[in-house]
């Protein structure tokens, strides 16, 4: 930590920091310099509360050098995690998984169609909500712990393994029965006592960056996991909210070179989220995988125009097989692979 | 619902886009123009999901006219609502009422002393958490149940209402035991299972504002609550994320007129965490009374430079007082009065 | 400036550092720390170029101490810098001049009208573009220098000192010609040139904020003004480009108390655009006062449903003379006066 | 244009909206719903200007229908502009131009390097800053006419066309004489004045997005452009101003897909300035090409530790010779190719 003093900081002033930071047990490391003078904390054990020095006469700005994450942090361990939900089925290898599905579980026909159509085209996991956060009330909410069965009954089928999301502790705990993978929503990143909860379940976790999260603080909600016990955590960029409303969302792709600098864990991408736009999807799934990301989540739908929700942003299954085709090639592009064996292309 | 067609629609694709909307069960209005055609869609009693035309051939954009939350409208609601949190302390009506207390409950002395200290300028209520959604797992978290015990025990010395967070539907039992406003936090603002379960406990709600809410996704939250039943809620702008490191947040008064437009409900205004530093908490609280805040929520500490949390942007005992002062005097200049018996000023 | 060293860094890249930094002439501070080292750079003249050392080996981050602009600080001049820009039209002081008027000049009989409404209500000064900037090739441009023919006539007539946009440097020396102050658009915040050229011109210059720029980048393009040796820049916040549709800009009042701590340069407000609707001007302008601004920038048509730009966000003549009402209380309860001799109330 | 009357409007007020329409010599045409009647106004001829109406009793809002852009929409012109700045180098066709070089023309020796390099990897243009945009007036403002003639003898030498910016008319018509296309750097993309100037000056524009421009600015600006009659735009990507600090701006790459659907003209990227780190420049390149985009702009300098200015996100020669090799696999996975020569790689 570095506590930048004002140009009109007196010497006196000056002594004070030094001596808040001695009281607080740590050395203090003036630093005179041209135009003004910084005083260094020696020992950051990251539990210094900066407001107690930001306010002593004298002081400009408090500057911060260590990042508050931890165990979450490259720092901290070097080699990159892989996450794996499922036997093959791992995130942060060579290897690049699709997870693939509904926006929402609707019912048994048409969550089997969507999982049938997934593994046909490639796909390791089959997406699909039963817990919906909607803006609004009126909104279809899921079907619930139904719709949990109907994607153990998709499993069964078709051996896909499941990514779905909790927005509480019930939830999560049901979620946990039969998921290979929990979602935490973007509107939940900051959902503390959640992320405790899945921290506790000890299942692998996909967790979606929020609306308006710097990296710091995606990789702080991730430490909240890891923090209780669990390594799983499988970071997503889903779009940041924007002033330009031709996309759904601010697709941030850089945040995937970002997270691999400063963290082990794997990041996906969400370009059904990310864009909002069907036709904008598929272009952007392809960036996501030349830019090095280490999965993607494709919203996909039997029947795009009779979905209950997000209808507009799901590709069709036509659309999907396209899609994964034009994957396998960036992927071999960037010497990786799509995860799975490879489907035969459509005449 | 206003369906946009494109420039190059054909009379087909038009028809198809009526038919659509007839076998929806609404009526189709087409509005031929010198560029493009719309088609109107009539009867819509807000359950339309347009991403059922949206996709639709020769369909350029889907355009909502009417706004998708009902009950929290000043349309369905033409008069203010007025939420009284306890005898004397309402919010909505002429009097604007003012929140103060420290950051986080830390210990009898410290909760006891901001109380007396609240009290005595003339506030109303007292804030202070007792559970604490942290950016990092390592911070401190609030002392959780005993905190409460102590607010209680603040309330029975001063006889100030009690505004308090809860982060999760335990914590959420437990405020309502104590206290007389549960507040949802900015992170919490989308948290909906949270927003159901303090709707139907039915205590009066403080909900903040996310930090890239928009005003119409914080009035969807507020009718989650009303939905369950409980039409007592108190919104609170506390700031957006910004690009601009000079303050904490962006702090976006001009939501207390867009609200008051836009819905009955009452609006208060958080000018510490709007802009996160001591020296403008004061001028912008003037300006929240001054644009019409029903309230405000300030935080003060009686030893800013020892508190856990958010030392940097809580005022001495000192400043609240010529706060409360200044506070008079300007809603006084918009016809109004800062709640609660005027206490006598310091020498 | 300080060089944040990677937690791997070796003690040859600690050296690597510390022996750039000599060869560009100024003296290393290495700061061990328990995490981290940091070495900072003693001596900085604001000339360093952080590029030359962020991308030596082990090195994690470049964290700058000082400010990059001098003249405007506070620190470079401590008591506030007063900007007359006609005999009894000052700002900075303690009294808070109203700049109002149509948003373009559009007829004689237009700019008369208003200008004498301005007068009646207490303004001080007219507003009123000659040149205009409009997003799309199509709109209405301007009158251009017939405007300028037609405001020169208005002060003629009114006395009232004149504010107008200038666009680029024929129009900047078309503009000081009649202009008392020449403002300089929130577009053309970053033209380098314009603002070259209108600190040559000498005349007071009124800047705006641009869309998305942070008080840094505001207080540079002002250093551009002082650094051609004009010292008379007033500074404008008109709103931030946000995703919220439900006022025209995010309004960010709290620039106005974050200026006046870092610069000496007064600031005034434009709540016309900083919400772009009616109805939330007379709220905002209250509030702007309240909080400190040093003047205000008004749109005020005399028939706004017939004004060629901005109809939506001017205030009509009656309006207008309730807010001057309204301010002249606001501005007496912070201790301050509106500029102008108080005109009589309408009955 | 459509009209949407409030809840409680009367049939007076919808009679009011439809004289005024009339009035304004276009057709209204009511439709009633059940919440609410809106009034469509049939034959915009894009000339409406909606505070006109805005204000009228009863009226909630007004909703834009059409694009406010004609020149630069698909709509007008289906197919692709194929921008050719000089024999060989063309935007918007099956090929993807690489155009790189440093930031600042600095000397013969540095301009003439960067130009060999480039041209050896297998660029087509050469890129580098004559006049120089800078936020500070202290810092390096380019070598101005002496950088024009330096670029000139590194095309004699090279071959390689010639991209560099004007920020001003002056510095537009001596950029004219000696480049292959002007760059209109992103603080001026809403600088009409210069655009009207390039646009008159008949040569290839680069138009840079604005730090906070929506798409439809950015055509807005290039409409200006053509408007003049000058139908050579190619318009750029080069990051939003973003809340995160992890990279220098937010890379919107989804822009590229979205001007192809409304826009006919070509869209380059730059994800030097668009991430503004070395080690994100790479990745995101690709993704740029990836996803559609018709160009790239690289930053690279002989010696990034000496450059300038932007050393921190320049490329070294080797690591651009290391992305053309990339950028050649991704290009054929899209089935396209990167323009120039293969270069042989590099042993």
């Amino acid at each position: 930590m570095l506590v930048v003093m004002s140009h009109t900081a007196t010497q006196d002033d000056v002594n004070g920091v030094c001596a808040a930071i001695k009281a607080m047990g740590y050395t203090p490391a003036p630093m005179p310099g041209a135009q003004r003078t910084a005083v260094g904390l020696v020992g950051n054990d990251g539990r210094v509360d900066d407001s107690l020095i930001a306010e002593l006469p004298g002081v400009a700005k408090i500057i911060h050098v260590s990042n508050p994450y931890k165990q979450v942090s490259r720092e901290w361990r070097p080699e990159s995690t892989i996450v794996t939900i499922a036997p093959g089925v791992s995130f942060g290898g060579n290897d690049v998984p699709v997870v693939a599905g509904p926006c929402s579980v609707e019912s048994e026909e048409q969550i089997l169609e969507s999982a049938r159509a997934v593994k046909a085209a490639g796909g390791v996991a089959l997406r699909g909500g039963a817990f919906k956060p909607r803006s609004s009330p009126y909104s279809f909410q899921g079907l619930g712990k139904q719709g949990l069965e109907l994607l153990a009954l998709a499993k069964r089928e078709t051996g896909l393994a499941i990514v779905t999301e909790a927005m509480d502790d019930e939830g999560a705990n049901l979620v946990a029965e039969v998921a290979d993978c929990i979602q935490i929503g973007a509107r939940n990143m900051q959902n503390y006592s959640l992320l405790k909860t899945v921290g506790r379940l000890g299942k692998p976790v996909l967790l979606k960056r929020g609306m308006a999260a710097t990296i710091q603080d995606l990789l702080l909600s991730a430490e909240y996991v890891l923090s209780e016990g669990n390594p799983n955590v499988i970071l997503c960029e889903r779009g940041l909210r924007s002033f330009d409303t031709t996309s759904r969302n601010l697709f941030d792709l850089t945040a995937v070179p970002v997270v691999h600098q400063l963290s082990h864990l794997p990041i996906v991408a969400d370009p059904s989220h990310g864009t909002g736009r069907r036709d904008k999807v598929i272009p952007m799934a392809r960036a996501a995988v030349a830019c090095g990301a280490d999965g993607l989540l494709i919203e996909m739908h039997p029947h795009p125009d009779r979905a209950l929700s997000d209808g507009a942003q799901s590709l069709t299954v036509d659309q999907f097989g396209d899609l994964m085709h034009q994957l396998r090639r960036i992927a071999s592009a960037v010497d990786r692979a799509i995860a799975g064996a490879p489907a035969t292309r459509r005449a």
